[in-house]
């Protein structure tokens, strides 16, 4: 099994980019990894999406990407799994360098959310559930997570406003992040004061929707050596699954796919939870980020709110988490996201966050999470010295 | 690198599957495939899908069909590239086993078409070109064939009556299949007097809309020998891609992307085209299958006709081809035809295909097309003795 290394990596500002189509943010995502690595020929283009077929109609987004970027003959696909479809395509492209079919693997997650209807979108992420159960009974994907964050709080006694630390921070580190979707300070009183989404879930604990794509290019890291600067290693790359839907589980305040696929992470790697510098979480949903700090083995089980009131997942604190703003505030386009934290990793890694460096970053890790906690994807990273 | 075997394979038949879901079609060829291989717990579940998101409002299958089989924990995705898609999740399978990632995996190819009405499942399929451009202008996936059978009879002189042989031929081998949709046999007259989809394709001529569902499981051929008793060997799992659209390519009358991935396989596994023994090709389309014929080097240039008239590709000719009906005959159920295919030449490597055994099979090709020619997988599969 080869070790693989990414080389380049590169993204878009999350927004509302009303004056660019799916294709055209993945290539500009694309482009931008490819002057990173100064390498512009791949072996494959795997593409992570969740909504084009929906949204905009158009699936067959492998070849297609591959196709705007000139990348004629490159094998490509594109890989679903709901909002961890990012994650999802890293860790096939991993494989690809991996079993020796690739020398060169551009990943790139994109997806295009706001030229729907509100309507349209609800119907789209709802597809991450059950159609024919959860979503036929009315339940949208915002109302199953309503239901994670009322079992928490009832499980541990935590507060809605301790909850609400969480988005507080992720809109901090954001202020310093020139691809934010959501470039502006918050406050808890400003969560409880916004709008109620689904109760108890107020607005600005909720991701909002957005536009987007990231890229990332895999090589093996033996030759990764010569052909970047900074190479950063790919430590581990897993995957877990739970039961599909939240009514099928008996514990709504944990998920077992964050548990197995950080312990087989943290085995390929060799390493522990202390062992990691900079953490990258699912936080589509602020109790998602609570809960991801306790399943990882950084918080007790109900305590995360007292490590994120002491600052601990903030720069300089024990575990800085979501350091470019996390879901919340860099933005969620749904494909994209899990692509975005590596994206975010790596620039901590190579040393090039700016104002948000955590000082001597030298391992990182990204949790994405595909439906309400049922395909979870991990990934360890490591600077290569 | 592993080298990958399969070990149990398993389909639903294709047709008008009213009284069943995407899911359940699923999970039908999963466990005929499991059952086939006594093996009912896999690392990863790999689900190759063109139109869930669109046709059925249902997107992260993966881990949809992984806890439907109980297989909780399994690494999950669906995998997608148009008609290729299941072509493609066959591929990606291989790499998780050649990587050292997956001791098993199970591909389950499935698309549900029938419960659509006909102008929703012509707007899918036009998903697999490019929306903005081809499809927007009004193009159907139907009309653009059309175009690529008018100019293939131009360049050569081949007539309609010349293509309609080749549905002719996949009719006679479905009569033996007992999952295939189209049970009976039909003549050129038939083709030349059916109506006309999109001028110059005749119904008969075009694989029509059905349901169904097929899977392989896949093991690293060392473990594989002492697990089943007759596996068959991956010899060659590549794919290639070419400009998207038809109106991008200089000749519509040959395919650059079924070449390459050709000339990759072959390279791989150590063979030559006369090495094979047995032959499915992507037929969505008469011409179709007559192009592959000669990208594949069993035909020259505008001959393919004259192969077919001389029994060529019949079970006993010098190259059976589609076997079990192939898309025409078979059936055509997007997403799960690249599956299709390889249950199939699996069936004939093991000596299981009945009446339509091709004597003495040893290897089998396999080609399988996502778009007018744009994405394109080869596996070649060889008997283990």
């Amino acid at each position: 099994m080869r070790k693989t290394a990414i080389v380049g990596v590169g993204c878009t500002k999350v927004g509302e980019h009303w004056d660019k189509g799916l294709r055209d943010l993945a290539v500009e995502a694309s482009l931008r990894a490819m002057d990173d690595a100064k390498l512009y020929d791949v072996d494959y283009v795997l593409v992570g999406n969740m909504m084009s077929g929906y949204l905009q109609n158009q699936e067959h987004l492998g070849a297609l990407v591959a196709d705007s970027l000139g990348l004629r003959g490159a094998g490509a696909a594109k890989i679903e799994a709901a909002c961890a479809s990012g994650g999802m395509a890293v860790h096939i492209g991993c494989q690809l360098v991996a079993s020796g079919s690739a020398d060169s693997v551009l990943v790139v997650g994109v997806e295009k959310m706001t030229d729907a209807t509100t309507p349209e979108v609800t119907k789209a992420l709802a597809m991450a559930e059950d159609q024919e159960y959860s979503a036929y009974m009315g339940a949208s994907f915002v109302g199953l997570n309503a239901l994670v964050a009322r079992a928490y709080m009832r499980a541990y006694g935590v507060k809605q406003e301790d909850i609400a630390l969480f988005p507080v921070i992720c809109h901090k580190h954001a202020l310093n992040n020139e691809f934010a979707q959501f470039r502006f300070p918050i406050t808890v009183e400003a969560v409880m004061n916004s709008p109620i989404v689904a109760d108890p879930l107020h607005l600005l604990e909720c991701a909002g929707i957005g536009d987007g794509a990231a890229a990332v290019l895999l090589m093996p890291l033996e030759e990764a050596r010569g052909a970047s600067d900074s190479p950063v290693e790919v430590l581990a790359s897993t995957v877990s699954t739970d039961k599909f839907s939240l009514h099928q589980r008996d514990d709504f305040t944990s998920f077992r796919a964050t548990r197995a696929s950080a312990e087989a992470a943290f085995k390929k790697a060799g390493l522990r939870a202390e062992d990691i510098d900079v953490l990258e979480v699912h936080d589509a949903f602020a109790v998602l980020g609570l809960i991801a700090l306790e399943d990882l083995g950084f918080a007790e089980r109900g305590k995360a709110a007292d490590l994120i009131r002491e600052g601990g997942i903030e720069i300089g604190g024990e575990i800085p988490t979501n350091t470019f703003g996390g879901l919340k505030a860099r933005g969620h386009p749904v494909g994209a996201t899990g692509v975005y934290q590596i994206v975010e990793l790596v620039r901590q890694l190579r040393g090039e966050a700016g104002k948000n460096q955590v000082p001597g970053a030298e391992r990182g890790y990204a949790q994405n999470i595909g439906g309400v906690g049922t395909t979870i994807t991990a990934h360890i990273l490591g600077r290569v010295d």
